[in-house]
């Protein structure tokens, strides 16, 4: 045996031929990439002659034999993605994979270094909460066959597997919900952000007035930057409640926004609904024991978190050649938050 | 070099000496353990005979080059653990390390899968929130010499670094601040776990009573187990409600079962803290946005889990030879579900 160890390079070298070739062909995915059988013969050949040993990556990657999965959520200190990260956990025991959680904080690069710290590490495959920008590392880990999920978030220009909330219907059916109560001036905080599911929740939630022909007055669509939330919350509702068309119901689009929110509506001593109605995504013990329980929309953790382990699993298996892209329905819980208005009489 | 790899067992062997013992002196670790100078030149001869390389996780334990951490907490759902886990990873992050998490389900077992799925992943070290009955993996983990330093929870037979809030002063300050606000049937509700901080809590809330004059009822101290938290709430806070000397004051130990406990304490119709005071272990948002904010033990989270990341990379660059440990203060944060008790006019 050789000093040095052989790489992927040396053969592609030896046999004038890329290495992402000889890593296709060596990974036998050789059918897949359309290489000529010729090609591919000579490519094995040399790696055998150079006496190639592939690297524990790489057999663990075509074996699935670590029997583990690497999580990544997008910010362990929200609890919907620590509740479903338990989720994952509890579904991935029951196939007898262990999970190893890492935290990306909504930020790409710190995403980016986790997926190679697992990648060395040797997961069998990756469920992923993408944060924004990260569409390129997620387009990354699909080139180099590497077997993921997406949950909760997608790119819908990348043909990925996905188990993700219907983030437009859900929104849309919370913004219909408040106009059947009677509330006309509906307002909604989103995060500022280019993350395809806060665009779909702004999107129903526009969609809903626009159906119930409520026209939209500009001050009631705020955007909060996710790294400036308190400060960015107290002015949305400052601006939203002294504009001429103040508003009398606020649609939170995450948990974190909705906290915020509730602690400055008490600081203002705005009575919920009567003063202004609260609906959120999220979900938290907070909305349950809140002095007037907040209506939310209930998204299905525990479905999400078992499909995603389960498509995880089946890829591992099988390989299925098509994407696996499932959306499910978020429920509507309706509490005192966002009871009908109350009229006054004139 | 031979085609079978060469392991410690094969200089054992040819050394006439345990397998610990030439792990001691491979890993440069001779002189803790007092071998013998002779003995340790001939191991480190056979082993160099024998080619011996040291496994990719010995190298990476010696020269601390991966800069991942392993995070074991106890259970990610609960927000006490999530909010410490992002410290943790902010903290480690500015040392340069990435932090892999693992959540051991409040399960000694699950913890050793953890501790064993990463140690194989060649982590530098973990940082530990031990469950229940994980006292000899933690010496284990010792007796292999893998750096690690115990947060929140420690063992106190087991001579390990820690960092973990005094829960005994903090259990002792609830209960002094319940009596001296007038309270005198003080109950609480604890798990029913051997662990030693859950102890502390329970022996610092009776040593409050006693040291203020008050006798202590038996039905005033309700132990839950973990798994069965809903129910064993709702019985605790029934019996406790319904005995001869009811009480008129509750003390939590810990986020779980207060919000279990605030949840039927809302069924019931009870008015805090006119008809119940409450202080609470743990912090979330649900203690601050309650219609009556909790007072609540709050635990220096940012502090705990930085010095805990502090340690362990000085225990990965210095191998000091005394193990830390270091007690912090929790600060009681008053707020008005506690407040002075309402004497009634006889």
């Amino acid at each position: 045996m050789s000093k040095t160890k052989v790489s992927i390079k040396d053969i592609a070298q030896k046999a004038g031929v890329s290495t992402a070739l000889v890593s296709y062909v060596l990974n036998g995915k050789e059918k897949e990439s359309r290489v000529g059988q010729e090609i591919a013969l000579k490519i094995k050949q040399i790696a055998s002659e150079l006496n190639y040993q592939p690297s524990h990556l790489a057999k663990s990657l075509r074996s699935g034999k670590t029997h583990t999965i690497g999580l990544i959520i997008a910010d362990i200190s929200n609890p919907f993605f620590a509740n479903i990260a338990r989720v994952v956990e509890d579904e991935a025991k029951r196939y007898g994979y262990t999970v190893i959680i890492g935290s990306s904080d909504e930020n790409a690069e710190k995403s980016q270094d986790l997926i190679d710290v697992l990648v060395n590490r040797q997961v069998d495959g990756f469920i992923i909460v993408s944060a924004e920008n990260s569409d390129q590392q997620v387009q990354l880990l699909k080139n180099k066959h590497i077997p993921f999920v997406l949950l909760d978030r997608y790119f819908p220009e990348i043909a990925t597997d996905f188990v993700s909330t219907d983030h437009y219907k859900a929104s849309y059916d919370a913004g219909t919900h408040l106009v059947r109560n009677k509330y006309k001036h509906i307002g909604m905080i989103a995060y500022d952000s280019q993350l395809f599911h806060m665009k779909e929740r702004i999107r129903g939630y526009r969609d809903a007035l626009q159906d119930n022909n409520i026209t939209h007055h500009s001050s009631w669509l705020k955007e909060v930057r996710i790294n400036d939330i308190e400060s960015g919350v107290k002015r949305a509702l400052d601006e939203m409640l002294s504009s001429d068309q103040p508003i009398d119901a606020l649609l939170f689009a995450t948990y974190s926004l909705a906290v915020s929110g509730l602690k400055y509506i008490n600081k203002l001593g705005l009575k919920v609904p009567d003063e202004l109605a609260i609906v959120s995504f999220g979900q938290a013990e907070v909305f349950e024991l809140y002095y007037c329980p907040i209506t939310y929309l209930k998204q299905p953790i525990v479905h999400l978190g078992q499909t995603a382990v389960e498509l995880l699993i089946n890829k591992l298996k099988n390989k299925p050649d098509e994407p696996a892209q499932i959306l499910m329905q978020a429920e509507l819980i309706e509490r005192a938050s966002s009871k009908t208005k109350k009229t006054l009489k004139a």
